[in-house]
């Protein structure tokens, strides 16, 4: 009997990742491995345990196709949001679905500790037992604003600056969880993206981007299948793209008439505020007020979105005619204004990306809302873990053959906090 | 002795295409491969004549190291490009250098007949003897426009619509040609971004974009790399991005506003007749008219390039923000605008792209300059040529085993048309 080529497993269990539910000949078929390979790496990871029948497919005649799917409690993952005001922790099965999750809201001024941090990764870890305990693989971090050489993190929201996120999380990992991970890092910009290409619905698509507009506006690209990341890590800065030169609106980078300035989810308040004369009630007012006007027909809220749909659909026009995407995943705020906002974004390519290049394009709003970060992370966790050979090893050990507390178990039932 | 693998060979012959002159621990580094395969299989092209010593470096001890390159003489390629008022074609050597030209001025309103392709393609290839005749590989062609699923191409400037070029000069080779060559196409876009790549200036970048600007505005982009195509292969539309929504500027497309519409050559010069109320000159006043007058500070000129510098940068400040890119190479008539245009469109990147993405970019303007389709097309055919296993082991026969015709040879002085 051969030996089994990592490479082998590493494909067919990231094509189950982000496909589940597969027949023999598709996992062939999705991998391009010759059958043989295949078939005999199937057989070892089905006898270990990390790949589970879940059912037959009808058949004409002869064997039925069996459907394979990914055994959930092979593995383990913990994945960390930092961005937004909400920090969010969560522990993912091999599956990808998120089981136990924590949240802690940061508090405005104050730094975030990292020991607020072990905190939340041990809330998310306290319900495995010890057999699963075991098969928790690795930590991934998905975090906004810019992470430098040295590992050090300046991000406005967290009141981080320079902050040695790489090295605290690294070091203290070891001293403050019950069992020793490794930990990733990845810009949200990235997780969001791999999250919608392996999770959500970009998981048929090969060229297409990533929306997301909250306080600001981020956009992540995959091409044939793979992130953009640009020549300094930097791609994907659509927000910053000036749609109208001679706007006033001046935006956080400085300059004026940025897309960001416009149609992100902050200055589309700020303006409605400044149209109905209510400048200073920007605190008490949020995007999804807007839409809420605006179906109901406010004057103020409607020309607010239509300037601000106006400069999104000519931003995203740019991209379709530079990068010829065949979907356009529209996240963050934009998923609650699929009603009042979307429209008027679509209707504004459609006038300004060239005909040939809109033919085939989606644009659809993210099914995955306000999970994507934290699934991308732990998608990043899953992916370093397979591209390891020692954890790729430990995530192909037989699942049931550790100890089980059946006690233990019993308790495991997640309160919410 | 181990079996040399193609890919070594392949990957080791596309380093020194690229590159040239080097040394054997520069290929070592550069395919990664590991050193007992590049020295097993640089022995073999050595001796083989594929690949020749061209030197030695200073030393400071020890044995100096070789400085190798390949061999011209040990693979041809004939490049045709279709694009424009002149159909271009010549025969490059492996070192990419074109050694024999002809070129082929369209008639308006005829359209191309493919007897004319062959024409040309036989006028590039008569100065070879049998020796080098038996070591063309193969043709490249670079076609503007559209070439469907069918292999029809449709291009304006060849007064072709679904000519059907693939099968044409498939069928057409064996029996218009001395020797039998496989044909393999390719859009100039990706013709110009390849030729940039490899014999250009973007050598030594992953990360760039190429632009064009001529009758139209082309652009085509490298990530990691590699050529950026989109979903139907049209990525790059960069001169259709409406820049200015509100102009009366109307392009070929339909729409008004397009970059092209304002920046493109044709349209800069339209736009300078209307200024100065000599709109019937198109026929007799080029690009470079306009830009002779900016040198004599011709008002109408200044404020004509002035706008065309304000889209441009306006244009490229997207590409900047959205794909982050090392450099940007200016093509066709932005190369002779050097002085006059070049500066305004620096300019206004730096007013519009966020400031850390402009930190290490480059933009410089193209070294290849007409040549750029033609040196793409053969690298294109090069490309292909050491795909294939048959062509690559081609490549790798004894360069002088075969029979030579000294006689042939002296004729073989290339007589410029």
């Amino acid at each position: 009997m051969s030996k089994i080529a990592d490479q082998w497993l590493r494909d067919i269990l990231r094509t189950l990742y982000q496909r589940r539910d597969l027949t023999r000949s598709e996992i062939i078929q999705a991998t391009g491995l010759n059958p043989a390979s295949v078939s005999h790496a199937l057989r070892y990871m089905l006898r270990a345990g990390a790949v589970v029948k879940v059912g037959d497919l009808q058949s004409s005649g002869g064997r039925k196709p069996e459907v394979l799917n990914l055994n959930g409690e092979a593995a383990y993952f913990v994945g960390v949001d930092l961005e937004g005001h909400r920090i969010r922790f969560g522990l993912a099965s091999l599956i990808g679905d998120i089981r136990y999750r924590w949240e802690y809201d940061l508090e405005i001024g104050h730094p975030l500790d990292s020991d607020k941090l072990f905190e939340g990764i041990r809330k998310v870890l306290k319900y495995l037992d010890s057999r699963q305990m075991a098969r928790v693989l690795a930590i991934g971090v998905s975090y906004p604003g810019l992470l430098d050489q040295q590992g050090r993190l300046t991000a406005v929201n967290l009141g981080w600056n320079k902050f040695p996120l790489v090295a605290e999380l690294r070091e203290k990992a070891s001293k403050q969880l019950p069992v020793e991970l490794p930990v990733f890092f990845e810009s949200d910009r990235h997780s969001c993206v791999r999250a919608e290409r392996w999770l959500g619905c970009g998981q048929q698509y090969n060229d297409g981007l990533y929306v997301i507009s909250e306080r600001g506006i981020g956009t992540g690209f995959f091409l044939e299948g793979r992130a953009v990341e640009g020549f300094r890590d930097m791609a994907g800065e659509l927000g910053h793209c000036v749609i109208e030169p001679a706007a006033e609106d001046r935006c956080n980078c400085g300059k004026k008439g940025c897309l960001e300035s416009i149609a992100s989810s902050d200055n589309i308040v700020r303006q409605y505020l400044d149209k109905v004369g209510r400048p200073r009630f920007r605190e008490k007012m949020t995007i999804h007020g807007v839409y809420e006007r605006a179906r109901r027909k406010d004057e103020a809220a409607l020309a607010v979105l239509a300037r601000a749909g106006k400069a999104w659909g000519l931003a995203l026009s740019y991209v379709v005619n530079l990068l010829n995407p065949e979907i356009i995943i529209l996240g963050g705020d934009l998923i609650s204004g699929e009603d009042v906002l979307v429209p008027l974004i679509k209707e504004e390519i459609g006038r300004h990306a060239l005909p040939e290049l809109i033919g085939g394009l989606k644009i659809v709003v993210s099914g995955l809302g306000f999970d994507i970060r934290l699934k991308g992370a732990c998608s990043l966790a899953f992916r370093k873990s397979i591209a390891d050979p020692h954890l790729l090893k430990k995530m192909c050990l037989p699942v049931f053959a550790g100890p089980t507390r059946e006690a233990d178990r019993l308790d495991a039932v997640p309160s919410l906090p």
